[in-house]
């Protein structure tokens, strides 16, 4: 796949990161805070401090999340991150993605998909969000995918010894949560997530981009 | 400009962010805090949270860091750090980069240009690095560069009154800092840089790449 940089269109498809921004299951801690450290009428510089949990917003997840001694960020490869990729449609599920709704799609060997759902609509984001239940993760794992991107702000929810992440993340499968993908119609794109690399880190934000 | 996915190089020139990292001037403010949030001894996930200040490591600026009501990361148009560039060796330089040695190189109107010093070779980040003066900044103001990046934590030092960076702000041109240039060799690059979408924020982390 090739990208001509004067005629190739850049898609945002990250979250803004701000206060009120929605957070996993709405928890406090989860929320963002940017803190002023100099202004104006204090010195000659303006310099804002980010505290953030590393699950806030659009971001990669490494093994260590839910695997003890699992990966993270620095030893992840960029080729990983910067490739092709296929945005999905789902925004007729109700509920959950499983093996029978992604059977249905044209997913290959080696493919980068982005699940499109309800979620780039519709307000439940914090609640009941669209997910990737266990069948639908051990169905990627079998097509041996380079990575999932989802517009949930988890992968899974209602799991409670989290299935999806572990089938995902012990096949080094990549997770990218926190997409926005409302406008962006299926199809083939170049994805751009290569994410702050946070040393030791289970997980680091990215800004997350389409090139068409 | 084109890329070949299939056949392109990628470089990481980001800093790894850690405890122990280069910050500007060595200040104590400056240096990155991950604390873990939850582990596999109080839960079944592991998550971390970061707290940094935005000049911490590799990093893009906007004009509210030095000219009060300046504007923020959200309104920056990703063409701008999604765009062809070029490295310019000036590892021969012993202080700072002045107009005299801009002028000897092939600058254009347009360009993205990533100065190359000592800064990605030596001990100096936190001290004497190399640094972009203000007749320098007035030539690239003057050349209508799109973008400037560096190797330095600061593109200037010893100016009080930030004169480096009002020239090229005030004029709309990118300023990225932090980047690791030791094994990139002069000539044209694809760079990535796009940062975390950070509303209000007058800075912003970067994963900065180069695609060859």
């Amino acid at each position: 796949m090739e990208i001509n940089l004067d005629t190739m269109k850049i898609i945002d498809i990250s979250m803004p990161v701000t206060r009120l921004m929605p957070v996993y299951k709405g928890k406090e801690s989860k929320r963002p805070n940017l803190y002023i450290e100099s202004d104006f009428t204090t010195g000659s510089a303006y310099e804002s401090k980010l505290e953030m949990n590393m699950h806030t917003g659009t971001h990669i997840d490494r093994s260590l999340h839910i695997i003890p001694g699992g990966t993270t960020i620095e030893t992840l490869e960029l080729s990983k991150v910067i490739t092709s990729c296929k945005v999905i449609d789902f925004t007729d599920v109700g509920d959950k993605i499983s093996r029978e709704q992604l059977k249905s799609k044209n997913i290959k060997t080696g493919d980068f998909i982005l699940l499109k759902t309800r979620n780039s609509y519709m307000d439940i984001l914090e609640t009941d969000f669209i997910f990737l239940d266990k069948s639908g993760a051990e169905y990627l794992k079998e097509m041996k995918i380079k990575g999932v991107g989802t517009d949930g702000l988890g992968i899974e929810r209602s799991q409670p010894q989290h299935e999806t992440h572990i089938q995902l993340l012990s096949s080094d499968i990549i997770i990218l949560e926190g997409l926005r993908l409302k406008d962006i119609e299926e199809g083939e794109y170049i994805l751009i997530a290569a994410p702050i690399n946070i040393v030791g880190s289970e997980a680091a934000p990215v800004r997350a981009i389409l090139l068409q």
